[in-house]
């Protein structure tokens, strides 16, 4: 079995797509992260939704989260507003998390290398420049493990 | 609104819990990780689905995943075999990724922050030395954007 017959569709962004669309995309999909490719398609990283909260979250909460019981509710209520107007690309950290990428004709053994060697729950599926789809850690377990 | 309004049902296993019936779990639940108690049910880490991976792809591979070419389909379906007979303890890394752990009384905001400093998809949330649920990144993100 090869990538291109693993490969699910998962939302892909790029770095010039707004920021609370991708917020929004991760909260209504329960995802854990998002793959960000460049303007032109591109693999570029992962967006994890962890780093949108430290985008949102103010600095000197997240220094000494104990203060983050004397923010008032109404204070917690603009902490989105921070994401408007902003780009993904803007959001991706100075390093961001490498994007773990095969191509279409690897193999299951392939792919499960290289999750291991990354750590990481998925890696993305090209064809060519493009992104066709993404295998998660996840469905490789449920394809070993039911062999 | 405070972390015991937020913390939802997620699947916990102990240390002891067979690797074969952890791994199934992240698979049939499509779960990027799994949160791991002591025996006792208190907290202890999260065990990433790629961590299986790491335990299951021979260390050959994973050193150089050009090799998995050249292994053939029978080694790929004996590779789930090696969960046979060991526990969740026996999966877990050296060092465990640590899992982020709050109280039911912490408000959204201590939930952002510290999930923001860990870079942790999840915080566990306890009630005493029991864990009642967890809240993920991409809920927290739901409530923060849609406010």
């Amino acid at each position: 079995m090869l990538a291109r017959d693993l490969a699910e569709e998962f939302p892909v962004v790029t770095v010039d797509t707004p920021a609370l669309d991708a917020a929004r995309l991760l909260a209504a999909r329960h995802l854990p992260g998002i793959v960000v490719t460049e303007s032109d398609g591109r693999p570029k990283a992962i967006l994890p939704a962890s780093q949108v909260l430290r985008f949102v979250v103010p600095d000197y909460i997240q220094a000494d989260p104990s203060l983050a019981r004397v923010v008032d509710e109404t204070a917690a209520d603009r902490i989105a507003e921070k994401l408007i107007g902003r780009t993904v690309g803007e959001l991706l950290p100075d390093k961001p998390a490498r994007l773990p990428v095969l191509h279409e004709d690897d193999t299951v053994i392939e792919i499960a290398a290289l999750m291991a060697r990354m750590h990481s729950p998925l890696v993305a599926i090209t064809a060519g420049d493009r992104i066709i789809g993404v295998v998660t850690a996840s469905h490789l377990l449920e394809l070993l493990c039911d062999r």
